[in-house]
């Protein structure tokens, strides 16, 4: 179990939202955060960069979204709505954008795919946390 | 002149958005992010910290949307409105709320005034920004 | 496998390290830096707020010196040794600080004895990426 | 007066070091944590992006090192120097290393021009923050 898990599990108050979901947004953010930085530094050891240069601006913009968006949702006793939706609004089209550009260097660099993927996740998870929190 | 504004006025590209809005913006966040930071540190060096629960909740969610939000406006070259909309948005939304709660404590602790006028700032920088995007 | 793992096996260049020392300290550092900012906002939920206010400070840092690093060793392509050994140093110190801290409070609060288990972990994985690099 | 000084002027508890000193090097690491992210953006933006590939990594580390430093050294109220001298270190190595790749670029690219005072005022208030806590 995850100690995303364990920390809510233990919680002293309510989180205010299922903790299983929370647990699987935050686990899939703090992955993509780290993957989309991984990818970045893999798309600058690659022979090609110049081909890679809007995949490494869609990483580290997904990477400061990941980033803020899992430190606002490990804070879920006081969740301000106004706040959150907009900022998993964002999360969304900020993995959507780098999913889709790392899938298009995915047959060529395996580190791209890899990205996608947990792109791919994050995007969803973020849409499962926005759809429970409405 | 700022950093922020010496980087914008050397930049080689387009930077899509009027630099003087977006430096001032960019300032503004930097400027709150550390101000939230340092506002925390503080309430919680008070007596009555009870009292100031959410102060420091508020003023930590402010500092993770305003340095995502610095980060993001700070690579304009490929700005992805789908993101930076509901980022400013969220921007906003917690500076409203930091701003709110640090007023409230205002004439008790000098240091939460200073962090309202620093949220009050961001939240009108991005206002303006996001007016600008439209 | 972690993604952290799999974008070191797919990784084009040379990571300058063994890929499975690096990726259990990159997932390590993902771990604490989340579970400090989890613990800090269960330690505001507390009662006894006012006897958690060490332990708040020190999570709070833990996540930014975690966070960082987490950021530069996923960056392996130019490691400079300079930044990377000191940076691994006060990691390992705060995790020390917070893991203790929070260790001290463990039997009251579950959250506190999570934490303390993602700080332990993450300063052993630091310790011995540090002495890998050595 | 910058919020960083208006914040602790304003501080319940003894900051533990002359607040001019420690503004000023708040803010040294505030704008150089900006500038080398619009950097990155900058060089990514250049016709001879290969070139830029060292520039980018350097700066990135450095946006990384001076966004925790600057967290930890605002809140001084439980300052712990296990902490924070290694990591005003791995700051000082990060900043020459950025401010001497960043000076290379400087004659073609304003922006690395720019980007490398920051980096040189960061490092010089960093060795004044160091020499202030021995």
């Amino acid at each position: 179990m995850s100690y995303a898990r364990q920390l809510l599990d233990t919680y002293p108050a309510s989180a205010g939202a299922d903790t299983g979901v929370l647990a699987a947004t935050i686990d899939a953010l703090s992955d993509c955060a780290q993957a989309c930085t991984a990818d970045v530094d893999a798309d600058l050891s690659e022979q090609n960069v110049a081909e890679m240069v809007t995949c490494i601006r869609l990483c580290l913009d997904c990477t400061d979204v990941c980033t803020a968006t899992v430190g606002i949702i490990s804070r879920p006793a006081a969740c301000d709505a106004n706040v959150t939706r907009p900022l998993l609004e964002a999360c969304v089209a900020s993995c959507k954008g780098c999913g889709d550009e790392c899938e298009r260097h995915a047959r060529m660099h395996g580190h791209c795919r890899v990205c996608a993927e947990a792109c791919r996740r994050c995007e969803q998870a973020c849409r499962e946390f926005l759809a429970a929190l409405k």
